[in-house]
Formats: C-alpha cells, sequence, structure tokens
C-alpha cells in the first residue's frame, strides 16, 4: 500500500460546495441574461497566456501576482490575472470582428494575492466590455447595465461611483508630479475615504506636496461645491445619456477619490459599494481603457468595461441575508425496501417515474431499515420519501412520507408526483 | 511608445467565440438539469492543486501532460488534468459529507497534450460521480443518465460500450502477465476495434503471449457466444437494473475491447461513441474507481463516475449538422438618427423600452448613415432596425426596418416590440 497522502487545498485556493454553486450559476445566468439584452455576447479566452501578454499593463504590484512558470515547450506563460488583458488580446489578433464589439465573459482569474480579508487567490469575474468606440453613449450604457443587473440580483441599495481618471491626471500635472509621484498620489486619494482629512494631507506632504499643494487637491476635490458639469463636462455628459437609458439617479454619485489601480484606465472610472456592507468594497467596477488594445495592436480601439465580482457581492448579500434562494436540491428519495430483486425493481421504475416529471430525485442505492434510510435523507434536507413495500406493490400505489413531519399517506404515484410538485 | 506585443495564443489553446459559447452553455444547461434530475449537485474544485495530489493515479503518460510549476510559496502545484483526482481529495478531506455523494462539475481541465488531431490542451469536461457505494444501483444509474443527458440534447444515435475492468484482470491474471505487460496487454485489447485480428495478435506476441495464449484471448473476448450473464453476472445484473431505471436496451452493448486509460478504474467501464462519427471517439466515459479516494484516506470510498467530452460532443454534433440552433445574437438594433442631442434622447429611450421588453437589443453608438448603420447591423445578422427620425419623433412612432428583404413600416413603439418577437 502506498502511504496516504494528506488531501489539502492549497493556500488561498478553496472548493465550492453545492449551495454555493446553485446560486452562482442562478447569479451568473440572471445578469448574463440582462448583459445579452444589451446586447453583449459570451466569449471565452484561455486560463493560459503567454506571460509578455499579460506583463506591463498590470501595474508593479499585480505583476508580482502573476502565476508565471515555464511550459513543456520552453515557453513563458502564466494564468491570466483579470479578463480584460486577455480580450484586447482577442480583439487584436482577430481584426476582422465587427465593431463595436461587446463580449461578456465570466470565470476564474488568479492572483498570488495574500489571502487575507476573505480574499481568495483563485476567483471569479464577470466582465461585460464594449471595444471600438469612444461614445459617451457606450459610457451611460455601462452605467445602466450595473444598476440593471444589480436590479435584477434583487440588490436595490447600491451606489455607483464615477470618477475621470482624466480630472486626477491633470490635477497631477498640475502639480508637476512625475510617474511615480503620480502613482502614490492615485494610492492615497484611494484612501480618501477610509481615512481622515489630517491623515491624507500628511500622506500627501510624504510624497512631495506643499501645503498650498495640499490645499489645491482638497479645494478642487474635497471642497468643491461646483456643479458636475463644471467639474467635468464629459461625466455630466455621460450621465443625462445614462438617465434616458434609464438611469435611476438615486444610485449615481460624482466621488473624486475613485481611481482604480491598474495602469491602463484612461476615462471615466467607477466603483460600486452597497452602503449596508461597505467593508466589502466595490462589487461591480471599471471604466474606460483607450490604450489597451493599442498594445498589442496598431490599430487603435477605444474600450470600456466593467467587472461584477461575483464572490464578494455574494459574501455581501450573505451577510446582508439577501442572497437568492436557490438549490439544486433532491425533492425526494425513493427508498429500498430490501434486498430483494422486487424492491431493486420497485424503487428504479419509481424513480424513472419521477425523474421524467421533472422532480430532482434520489434513491437508496443499499438496503437498511425504512427508518434510517428517512433519516439519513432528512439530514440532507430532502423534504419527501417514498416507500414502496409488498403492501404498495400489491395495490399499486406507494407510501408518500413528509420527513418534516413523518406524517405518511398511501396513495398512487402520480398523486403523490402531484403533492411533491405543490409543495 | 512601447513596441507591439504581437497578439497570439498558446499551441493548443483557443478562443471560444459567441456561436460557440451560446451552444455550450445551452448543452451545459441541458444536462445538468438532467443530473439535477438524478440528484447530483454541483461542485467546483481549484484549477491548481498541491502537485502531489494529481501525481501517482493518471498512469505515466498522464504524469508527462500535467502542467506543474513552482508558486511563490516555494510550493509544487499543479493544474488539474481532470476532474476525478480532484473529487477524491475533496471527500476525503470532508469526511464529514453525507454518502452517497452525488456530484457534478464541469470546467476546463489542462493537459500538456500533442495538439493535433482536433485536441486541444485546454478543454471542458462536464463529469457526475456517485461516492461512497459499490451499488449496482448506481452503476446501472450512470448508464441511463448518459441515455438522458444525450436524448435531452437530441442526440438519439449512440452506443454506450461497457466492460469489466475485473473480467479483463482476470484474463491477464490467467495469463501470467505482469504489470509492464498488463499495461500493454490493455493497450492492444483498446485497439483491438481498430486494427485486423492479424495485427492484434501480431502485437500480443510482442507483450510475449504464446500462440495458445492468444487464442485463449480471441476465444474469450471475440469468438466468445456466450450470454452477458455467463461472461459477466456483475454486468449483466446492472444491465437488468439499467432497464428497469428506464434504459433502452438499443443503446448499450458489451464490448471486451473497452479498457480506459487511467490506472484507477477497478470495475465497470464504458465509453460512448456515435454510429455517425466514429471518428470522434468516446463522447461519454467514466467507470467505477473503488481505490481512489482511499489514495488520500484511511476511509475505503467505493465510487463510480462519468464524464461527457463537452468539445469532442459539440464538434462531432457540428459535422453531423446536428448542433442545437441557440444564440445569444442582438434581436434588434436602435439606429441613430444624427448627431443631435433629441436624436440620442431618442434612441436611448427606445433601447431602454426594448430592452424592459425582454429583446436583445444592440444600439449604435455613432451616427453615420442609416443605410450604413443598417448594413453593419445586418453584417453582424441582426434581423431588425429601429429608425427614429424628426418625422416619427412628431408622430411618436418609430420606423421598423426588417434587415432581411429591406421592407419598412411606421408604427407605434409598442406594435414594433410585438412584432419582432413575433419574428
Amino acid at each position: 500500500m502506498p502511504p496516504i497522502i494528506e488531501p489539502r487545498l492549497l493556500k488561498g485556493f478553496r472548493d465550492i460546495p453545492a449551495d454555493h454553486m446553485a446560486i452562482r450559476q442562478h447569479m451568473i445566468a440572471t445578469v448574463s441574461q440582462v448583459l445579452e439584452r444589451y446586447a453583449f455576447q459570451p466569449l471565452e479566452t484561455p486560463a493560459l497566456e503567454y506571460a509578455d501578454i499579460l506583463l506591463g499593463k498590470l501595474g508593479d504590484e499585480g505583476e508580482k501576482l502573476l502565476y508565471t512558470f515555464t511550459d513543456h515547450g520552453q515557453r513563458q506563460v502564466a494564468m491570466r490575472y483579470d479578463l480584460t488583458v486577455p480580450l484586447a488580446r482577442h480583439i487584436a489578433q482577430n481584426s476582422q470582428l465587427a465593431k463595436p464589439f461587446k463580449r461578456y465573459q465570466v470565470g476564474p482569474v488568479w492572483r498570488a494575492d495574500n489571502p487575507q480579508r476573505g480574499r481568495f487567490r483563485e476567483f471569479y469575474q464577470f466582465d461585460a466590455d464594449i471595444v471600438g468606440t469612444n461614445s459617451p453613449l457606450s459610457d451611460a450604457e455601462m452605467l445602466v447595465l450595473i444598476q440593471d443587473s444589480l436590479l435584477a440580483l434583487n440588490v436595490n441599495q447600491f451606489i455607483i461611483r464615477v470618477n475621470d481618471r482624466q480630472l486626477i491626471n491633470r490635477l497631477a500635472d498640475q502639480l508637476g508630479l512625475n510617474n511615480q509621484q503620480t502613482k502614490q498620489f492615485f494610492k492615497v486619494l484611494d484612501n480618501l475615504e477610509k481615512v481622515t482629512w489630517d491623515q491624507s494631507a500628511q500622506a500627501f506632504h510624504l510624497i512631495g506636496l506643499s501645503t498650498t499643494d495640499v490645499q489645491q487637491v482638497r479645494h478642487q476635490l474635497i471642497d468643491n461645491p461646483g456643479q458636475l458639469a463644471d467639474i467635468s463636462p464629459e461625466l455630466d455628459h455621460i450621465a443625462k445619456l445614462a438617465i434616458d437609458l434609464g438611469l435611476d439617479t438615486q444610485y449615481l454619485k460624482f466621488d473624486p477619490s475613485i481611481v482604480r489601480g491598474l495602469d491602463y484606465y484612461s476615462g471615466m472610472v467607477f466603483e460600486t459599494t452597497l452602503p449596508q456592507a461597505p467593508q466589502y468594497g466595490s462589487v461591480f467596477s471599471g471604466g474606460r481603457y483607450d490604450g489597451l488594445v493599442g498594445r498589442f495592436s496598431k490599430q487603435q480601439l477605444p474600450a470600456i468595461g466593467a467587472s461584477i465580482g461575483l464572490d464578494r457581492l455574494m459574501a455581501a448579500l450573505e451577510e446582508l441575508n439577501q442572497l437568492p434562494h436557490t438549490t439544486h436540491q433532491p425533492q425526494v428519495i425513493v427508498t429500498l425496501f430490501d434486498q430483494s430483486v422486487e424492491a431493486a425493481q420497485a424503487t428504479t421504475q419509481a424513480a424513472a417515474t419521477l425523474r421524467q416529471a421533472g422532480l430532482n430525485t434520489a434513491m437508496t442505492y443499499q438496503s437498511s431499515s425504512i427508518g434510517k434510510q428517512c433519516k439519513q435523507a432528512a439530514a440532507q434536507n430532502i423534504p419527501w420519501a417514498i416507500i414502496i413495500g409488498p403492501t404498495e406493490q400489491e395495490q399499486h400505489q406507494v407510501t408518500l412520507r413528509s420527513l418534516n413531519d413523518q406524517t405518511e399517506q398511501q396513495l398512487p404515484l402520480q398523486q403523490a408526483i402531484l403533492q411533491i410538485r405543490a409543495s
């Protein structure tokens, strides 16, 4: 006998059990349907790409988190870190694709992140992107589909916080910041809502901003009493189009602290938070990234995308007790009366009939006492048991036992089906 | 400007476009529903596992194909090669799980295989397994669910070819073969249907079988005129139970050449071929593997599983022109009359109404001539266009143009919706 290998998962990885999966599948199907109404169509790209495809646009921090290795053909390969860079590669590689190209993709991505705070190294992303237009109509459409996706999931308390990268880029320019300083500046901005102004001011000083600079930042970003039309006419125009497309203004907020970490964003950026569960951060984020496709092609193609953080949203909804009630659990179990051929035949035939009737039907494989079989089924939350002994067989009936209250009745199988279906 | 990175895919990998995805999603949903009727529930395990978990049960050839590497924490990790070994790890790790445990899992697996002959290095598997019973009822259930899954996909010409590993193990024992010889013996068996008997006989001689041995093999496997009950009472019993569970005998065939490559099979094994497309090999295969969980646990748990080869099945059905007709293509496009604010407003409001009505609705983002917009939409197979100019706006109507035959009519938007829906 070879030694037993300890069954274990890699740090930051997990198995997803049935109840979680049923809810995830339901959420994916729900959001997919919304996206299809918005004329997005599905695409799938591989888990593995050439490493140089993924490197260079994720930012230094992102690249540290890439799973890279040398494959059997001595190629440097990497597991995808997000779904956006592979999309840009796909678009550049298939120049014949009709534009604008609207696709959604759902699947796992991998980041060797510190798996504290409920973060995992493998997690699901669900992205929708529009490639080939920089029309503010496409920006507006993104905001509305976030609203419609969340409403379709029965989430009706959320804030889509929008900003314009160009706005904060201009500010960084005005302040005369170099590349490195700009990155740090963005980080302090990103943190603005989480700390006091004094702490932010200190952080700005550390980057090298003078007291006058810090006052200018405060004036432009915090104290600014102006209308959105004055601060960013572009964002204002997008917001108006989004309202025509059906966006309820209660869900939209201008927030100059929204930066988004990735290097490739170039225009509108947004994050969506749940006011009742702010600790989960953004559950639906993205922005415009007009330069990304140009990394792989001479053809410059503007693009905008949004990504729903499925795992994070599920965790938040679970805490808020707002998860959809979806399950694929068996609705009934057909017990096995004894070890006889007749009992096996009665069980299999009843199971076949119940399944044909569309009921999720378990059956017992090895006979034990009916009481024990029912107890095991109840432990798996199966609500009904069918029992077929010699008496039932003689009378062409079955016994239907409720595993909730142990009540029983003898009746034809077809009536049992109706009763289970109605329960 | 940094240099352009050539957009390219790794050898053996591919992008899956919208039409293919729509059909795959439909097939996954269809088979999932059948499996849920059979009381299977979904599970997901990670793409990455500790390498030692995956090594040791795939056979020498399998292990060469594993993508393995050292991760950031100096762990030896591997991308999953199949969905069965991770299931065994999951079961051993979670001893509290109620048995029998029935789960299905669908997702990509990775093998650094030679990507000739339409094989890919990333491909989808769709597995259903029953763990914790060796009852022939569970073997029978597997055969019926293969039938029901294929019928649900409107595939009604297939043969489930079954064999018993114990039967051929016994034969190898009778012939006095050692481990290495047994592996080679199985390979020749596996090839039995593809070559002449003389070629097989030669291959048997090369392993070291005498002429008498080869005659014995021919007698037991080829010429054997007996009933299944004589050859393998176990398989005969399973077949009878499967018929009670609803299996149509026309789909079942005993085939002593079915071996299955993986080392871990221990009882009934099966492959399902399409007589009209035999070149695609088996589209639904599996078997009993009673020893696999014991690799990770002192608790021995018998198990049986079946795996549908989704990609292979799709390729075969495509050739047979039997793919389901499923698409998520937009049903209508709302054109943009000109660059005015009024035109954008009319387009966005009509798009919002069409989407609320449940229609998959594209819209134009940047105005060009209506003719050009319609031509581009037709090229994307969108069948209808909505046009809203000043005349239509004045009369609170829209123009509905068929992009198939270019006919037009002016009517209220609500009537256009009914017409598109009915088309």
